[in-house]
């Protein structure tokens, strides 16, 4: 893997954390905050623009709380100024639900600018149940 | 728009074309025929590389033949030799079901290679219904 592969994994983690973690300010920092910017949480329709995608995660955030998910599958993509990673969403929803994992599939974008990957765009969808590779049903991220 | 912007959106509709007339070789000729590429049917597991996709696609169209399907709310994000369209899918199941139009989101990325824009990642996912704009409901690609 090349270093500019390794910082975009980076990048990509950094989000599973703000996402688990429930934390608004990480969300923000990896954000590029930009009219350009894009995201499909699973099942609702798309919000373009920083300020709607930032109210969505606070909403999110506020609604749920912290909670168990982490990448698996994860693959990088890298043109330029550009990358993309597709990665496999494991989620933990044995706090509300019985002990289930739930598997979304997700596209997170990146841009590289002022010397960092920022989010640019994420599309995440509802996997069928089971379709995943398999470990992830019986590896933890701690 | 640009000269890149709109030979980017030539190429979208060009996909959207090769889809609703169940044309493999069409869609075969605007994918780049790489393992890079990847493709996310609404619901499915992503497919990773040319020859999964290539068989998905014709399974697809042995399956169900054409149908009335086209883009709305495209737009278009450029950055060197990579390009990514977000647009809403708006099919017509008229021919199987009621006359209903489902809509779906996609993430279609594309890659400049050899003077052209081939797609080297697709992911499209259901939309909860009545979520886009309205307009395609009434809208007919015709």
């Amino acid at each position: 893997m090349s270093e500019a592969s390794d910082a975009v994994i980076t990048a990509n983690a950094r989000f599973y954390r703000a996402l688990g973690n429930a934390d608004l300010e990480a969300m923000s920092l990896l954000w590029l905050h930009s009219d350009e910017s894009a995201c499909v949480h699973p099942g609702w329709p798309m919000l373009e623009g920083w300020e709607l995608i930032r109210q969505s995660w606070e909403a999110i955030f506020e609604n749920q709380g912290p909670f168990r998910v982490w990448p698996g599958e994860v693959s990088v993509h890298l043109d330029g100024t550009t990358a993309w990673v597709t990665c496999i969403e494991n989620i933990d929803t044995s706090r509300e639900l019985t002990d289930v994992l739930v598997q979304t599939q997700a596209t997170n974008i990146f841009r590289m600018t002022g010397g960092e990957w920022k989010m640019i765009h994420h599309h995440a969808s509802p996997l069928p149940t089971g379709s995943g590779s398999g470990e992830e049903r019986r590896i933890s991220p701690n």
